[in-house]
C-alpha cells in the first residue's frame, strides 16, 4: 500500500485526487486535508481523496509523496505543519503559480533529508474550490517542475511521474525563469483583465454598458473572476516581474493610444493590427510544439513506474495483473461471474 | 416576390443571409454583392444569397430592404455606389460597429426619399470572412438600432423585423450612446487584447512564454486576432471616445500597478481583487435582463411581418399556407405524394 498526501483541496488539490483516482493505480491510498470546514468530507464524497485528515501532520504520516496545494500564502505555514511528521526521504510538491518564494520556504522549512521538487500546473478555470474539481483539468496542458538543488534523482522522477499521471506534460524550469515568463503570459494578462472589468462595473453607465457587453467583454474579463486570494499571493510573491511587465504594457498600449489620437494617415495603425493579427493567428494554428517529457518513457505505464517509485517491485507486478484483468473485462473476455468479482 | 439586398458578404453580411434563410420566407429573394473576387459565388453555394450581383447598384434594384454589410470606411462608398439605384420608399441599414459616422454619411449621401435605420448586431468572432459565417451568430444576442430623424415608422418596423427573423433582439439606442458605450466594453478591450498580445509576442523570450502561456492568456488576446481592418476602421470612427476609455484605462491600471509595487498591508489589494470578482460573478450569474424588443409581438409571427411590410396582405396569406403545410409534413399529416409536391 502506497499513500499520498494532498494538503488543500481546492480546485488544484481536488483536480489532482480525481485525476489520481482515475488512473486507476491498485493499492494507492489519498490521504486529504484542507483547512475550510466540511470540504475534507466532499472531497471523500467526490471521490478525490480516500482518507480525510484533520491536520496536515497527520495527513502525511507514512506518505511517500506530499502535494501542497494550498494558496501561495499557506504554503508557507503547510510547511512548517507538516515538517515534523514528514517520512525519511519523502517528496514534497507543491502547485503554486510562482515558484521563487516557495523554493526558498522549503530550503528553510523542510528537513535536510526530505527532497523539495516545485511544481505548477499551468491550468486551472476561473472558478474555484473543491467542488469545480475537474479529472481532465490537467490534460495535456504543461506542469512546470523545479527541482530543489538538494533533491535525489528519485524524488525528481517520483513527482515527474505522478505529473504525467495526471495527464499532464512535466518540463523542468529554473524558478527564476518561470516567475518572470509567468508573469507576462498569466499574471499580466490577470491584471489587465481586472483592471478592465474593474473600470467598466465601476463606472456610472454600467447598467447601460453590460447590456451591449458582448462574448468579446466576457473573454477579455473571464481572469477578474479568478480567486481573489489567489491573485493577491501572486502579485506579491511575483511583485517584481509583474511591476516589470505591467510598465512595459503600460508603454506598449500608451504608444497604441498616441497613435489613435494623433495620426492622421493612419497606416501605421493598419500596420500595427495586421502585424498583431498574423502573430496571434500563428501562435492559435500552430502553438509552439508541447513541451517534450523529462523523462524518456520507458516500457512501463507511469502508473507502474509511479508505484515502482513508492513501494518498489512487487505492487508494480500486481498493478499489471491488474490492468490486464480491466483490459480483459473491457474486451468482453472475462464472464459476469469474473466481471462482478 | 420579395427582395432584400446584402453588400459585403464577409461574416457578419454572409450570416445574415444564412440566418433569413433559414428562417424560410416564402417568395423571398436575396440578392448579394461583395467586392472581393469570389466571394459572390462562395455566398451563393453556400446558401447565403440567391442572387449574385456584378455591383452594388445592381443589387439594390427593386429591394424593398439593403443591408449593407461592408468594413465602416467603405460604408461610405457604398452609399454613394446604391443612392442612384435605390427603390422610392426603401429601407437601408448597415452592421457597423460604429454609428455616429454612418449616420452622418447616410445623411450626406443617400437620397430624401429613402429611410436609414442604423444597425450593429452586438455579435461576431475572431475568423473573419464568408466562409466563418453562420446561421446561428445573432441568436439572443442585441442588435442595436439607430434610426435616422427622417426614417419612417414603417422602415424602422421592417428593419426591426428583419433583425427579429436573423434570431437577435433589435434595441433602440441613439448614436452617440451606442459609441460611448461601445467604446468602453467592445473597442477598448480590442485595444486592451491587442497591446497584450504585441507586447509579449514581440518580446525575445516569446518562444518561452508561447510554451507557458495557458487558456487564460489565449482568452485575454483572443480579440487581438479579429480583422485588422475593422479594427482599425473603429479606432478611426470612434476616437474621440475610444482615447477617452483609453486613458481611464491606463490610469486605472496605472492605479493597479502602484498598489501591488509599493503597498505593504496590501490590505487594499486584497479588497479590490475580491471587489472586482464579486462584481464579476454577479455579471455572469445574473448578466443585465435582455433588452426588450421595441415592438410589441403581435399575433403575426416575425416573418409574417416582414413579408407583410416589404410586399403586402397577399404574400403574408401565402406564407401562412406555406407554414401550415410545413408545419403539417413535421407532423405526418400529409401523405408521400404531397411531400413531395
Amino acid at each position: 500500500m502506497a499513500r499520498i498526501a494532498i494538503i488543500g483541496l481546492g480546485l488544484i488539490g481536488g483536480s489532482i485526487g480525481l485525476a489520481l483516482k482515475r488512473a486507476g493505480l491498485p493499492d494507492l491510498e489519498i490521504v486529504g486535508h484542507d483547512a475550510e470546514y466540511g470540504v475534507n468530507g466532499k472531497a471523500r464524497k467526490l471521490g478525490a481523496i480516500d482518507h480525510e485528515a484533520k491536520h496536515p501532520a497527520q495527513a502525511v504520516e507514512g506518505c511517500a509523496l506530499v502535494i501542497v496545494a494550498t494558496p501561495i500564502l499557506h504554503i508557507r505555514h503547510a510547511f512548517e505543519a507538516i515538517a515534523p511528521a514528514l517520512g525519511e526521504g519523502a517528496a514534497v510538491t507543491d502547485t503554486a503559480s510562482t515558484k521563487k518564494d516557495v523554493m526558498r520556504w522549503a530550503k528553510e522549512l523542510l528537513p535536510g533529508d526530505i527532497s523539495f521538487v516545485g511544481g505548477h500546473p499551468i491550468a486551472g478555470k476561473e472558478t474555484a474550490g473543491i467542488t469545480a474539481a475537474d479529472a481532465d483539468l490537467f490534460r495535456d496542458r504543461p506542469w512546470a517542475i523545479v527541482p530543489s538543488l538538494t533533491a535525489t534523482e528519485h524524488a525528481i522522477t517520483t513527482v515527474e511521474t505522478f505529473v504525467a499521471l495526471t495527464g499532464a506534460i512535466p518540463t523542468t524550469i529554473d524558478a527564476e525563469e518561470h516567475d518572470s515568463y509567468l508573469a507576462a503570459v498569466s499574471h499580466l494578462p490577470l491584471l489587465v483583465s481586472t483592471a478592465l472589468f474593474s473600470l467598466t462595473s465601476g463606472s456610472q453607465a454600467w447598467p447601460e454598458l453590460a447590456a451591449v457587453a458582448g462574448p468579446g467583454f466576457r473573454d477579455t474579463t473571464r481572469l477578474a473572476s479568478s480567486s481573489p486570494t489567489m491573485s493577491h499571493d501572486i502579485s506579491l510573491t511575483n511583485r517584481e516581474n509583474l511591476v516589470h511587465w505591467l510598465d512595459r504594457y503600460l508603454e506598449e498600449l500608451r504608444g497604441l493610444r498616441d497613435i489613435i489620437a494623433t495620426s492622421e494617415t493612419q497606416e501605421e495603425l493598419s500596420e500595427r493590427f495586421a502585424t498583431v493579427q498574423a502573430a496571434r493567428d500563428a501562435f492559435m494554428i500552430a502553438p509552439p510544439a508541447k513541451p517534450e517529457p523529462d523523462q524518456n518513457i520507458d516500457d512501463m505505464s507511469a502508473g507502474q513506474r509511479m508505484m515502482s517509485l513508492m513501494v518498489g517491485e512487487y505492487v508494480v507486478r500486481r498493478a499489471k495483473d491488474v490492468q490486464d484483468t480491466l483490459e480483459k473485462r473491457a474486451s468482453g473476455e472475462l464472464d459476469e461471474y469474473e466481471k462482478q468479482r
